[in-house]
């Protein structure tokens, strides 16, 4: 189940069953404010609906105050090693701030910092990495999800003694199952929202598999409140992996859902083409809807049958469906102007 | 728990907790041998370990002859409509096929196909695609998770009433949790074993997340005892995907696992390019180990430290790890050379 507590975060609730919502990290440095405007604008276009900056020197601030007046989301600093810094950031304009208790000791500023947050309405996640926990300290348990989840705690209640329990939660370690394990155990000790990510999953390819693996197992156990897919590349594919897993299992309906079939040598038509292009000339549109882009007859028409909107290939030509009609059949060459012509129509139905 | 049952296809044992195997279809057309040839070679060299191919008109069936005897790796044909090819298929060399019961009728047919195929011990899967399901039937049902799983039962009693026993079941539907609870419900009610996939999942980037959630969700439930990936695209990225899967939930330790972080504005060296050169170049080593790059000290040497081989970013230079020991700081022009040296190295260590 969703996380009992709801917080709200620059406005946004998280958790006790809200929309789950989608958030990416700006790779560009909080030393450049124009180069950090340019790459969040470009994931807001995307979907992206908190944005979270990397904060590691007090000269940042200012950009930090600049950026977030600039957004129309939460803004979330990035801080480690130095809570103080954390406590500036929130002064300074951020939503929230992630901490790392993996990295700071300093237990009477991380208290300041709750009594900050407190007054200031504002969010603190603590953001549990395995890979930042010292290693005695995580040797000293049964495995690394336990390790994981006790730090947590022993924050939250350094936060909660303060009086502050405007928090989110998050268990990262690489390996998917350890993940998992530290957010089942999490859900079930611990009322806050938890935010979902696979830490340094890797490229963008093998990084979106391995994040779609491990925070697909745990939705679709109704655990996770906030999502980010990390991914070594543009930040803009996390956010699109992001809601191509809550859209697959339901989570979120926003975008062009592409109901394909792997072509197989019945398929008489150039299938791999008109989908790439589907795919790219579909990519802006946010509203819902299932569009088929099926090659042959054998499955062709009963899926396309199912979808808004759908194609099935026959010998140089096509079949357009809408919601199970069959419109007219066309030639290969008019294929795909066609069906984005009749996408277009549902995008602007408002009915829909 | 995997299948109780275990099943061999062409001598690969399948479902019984055997590892999970990894599948794949051509595209090409069985038409052209030549075509199909160089992609089924392409798709071994990727790893997949039973290849698929449609098979629709009689005189492909020379071609499957051919193509059987050239591979090393089982052989099914997918057969739809008409169950006299699927008999004909196992007559000329196939170790097993595909029949979709959605789209056949004729009952003696079948019982024949059952007991050509226990005669020569050959497999027979049932695979049902929700699609092919006709209307009025699927309508029948409470659900359409029910609706497959039910015309997989009923095609099980005749194969079963001839005395036929290997027998793989599929229930494939695009819907992510369609699929879910339709394999949910089979591995309660039947004892074979289960070949997973999302049909029709859509192109390549959407479809193998798509397909991660719905496969990552069943065989963390330890369901699934082959797979494969459907992707409209390179079938060699279903392979990859395939793999990635199974890597992610320790099913397979197959591949180099690329630990890498996504960049923030902490990092002070190129790592997406050296992510990518480093992705490029070990994609065709089969040994497992886990390879981490890393930007930043923040999290970097921590995770790395969990790595066979790890790299650590500074300021134009790196820190390269084995086994959590340091080895050598070198310069970010030498790094990528030094630690794919050493990858080679552990690559050909025997004792590994």
């Amino acid at each position: 189940m969703p996380s009992k507590k709801v917080i709200y975060l620059g406005g946004v609730p998280i958790g006790g069953g809200n929309p789950i919502t989608v958030q990416s990290m700006l790779r560009s440095s909080l030393s450049d404010l124009s180069s950090c405007l340019q790459e969040a604008w470009r994931l807001l276009e995307g979907g992206c609906e908190i944005i979270r900056v990397a904060l590691y020197d007090e000269e940042q601030l200012s950009n930090l105050s600049s950026l977030k007046r600039s957004l129309k989301v939460p803004l979330v600093a990035d801080v480690h090693f130095v809570p103080e810094l954390a406590i500036k950031a929130l002064l300074s304009g951020a939503d929230g701030v992630r901490i790392n208790p993996g990295n700071m000791r300093k237990v009477e500023v991380i208290k300041e910092l709750a009594r900050v947050a407190r007054e200031e309405g504002k969010v603190i996640r603590v953001g549990v990495n395995l890979g930042s926990i010292p290693r005695e300290r995580r040797a000293a348990y049964e495995d690394d999800a336990s390790a994981m989840v006790d730090l947590a705690l022993e924050t939250i209640r350094l936060l909660e003694d303060e009086g502050f329990e405007n928090i989110k939660v998050s268990l990262k370690a690489s390996d998917v199952m350890t993940t998992v394990k530290a957010y089942r155990l999490a859900s079930r000790v611990m009322e806050y929202p938890l935010h979902l990510g696979i830490t340094e999953a890797g490229p963008v390819w093998e990084g979106a598999i391995k994040s779609a693996v491990g925070l697909g197992i745990l939705l679709a156990d109704g655990i996770g409140d906030t999502i980010r897919v990390s991914l070594t590349g543009d930040g803009l594919k996390e956010v699109e992996a992001a809601y191509v897993i809550l859209r697959s299992l339901g989570l979120r309906k926003v975008g062009v859902e592409i109901v394909s079939c792997p072509r197989c040598g019945r398929c008489e038509i150039d299938l791999e083409r008109i989908v790439r292009e589907v795919e790219e000339k579909v990519k802006p549109i946010r509203k819902y809807m299932k569009v088929a882009v099926m090659g042959c007859v054998v499955n062709g028409p009963g899926e396309a049958r199912d979808a808004d909107l759908g194609i099935a290939g026959g010998k140089g030509k096509g079949v357009i469906f809408r919601k199970g009609e069959i419109l007219e059949t066309v030639s290969e060459s008019k294929l795909v102007d066609r069906l984005l012509k009749l996408i277009k129509e549902v995008e602007g139905d408002e009915d829909e």
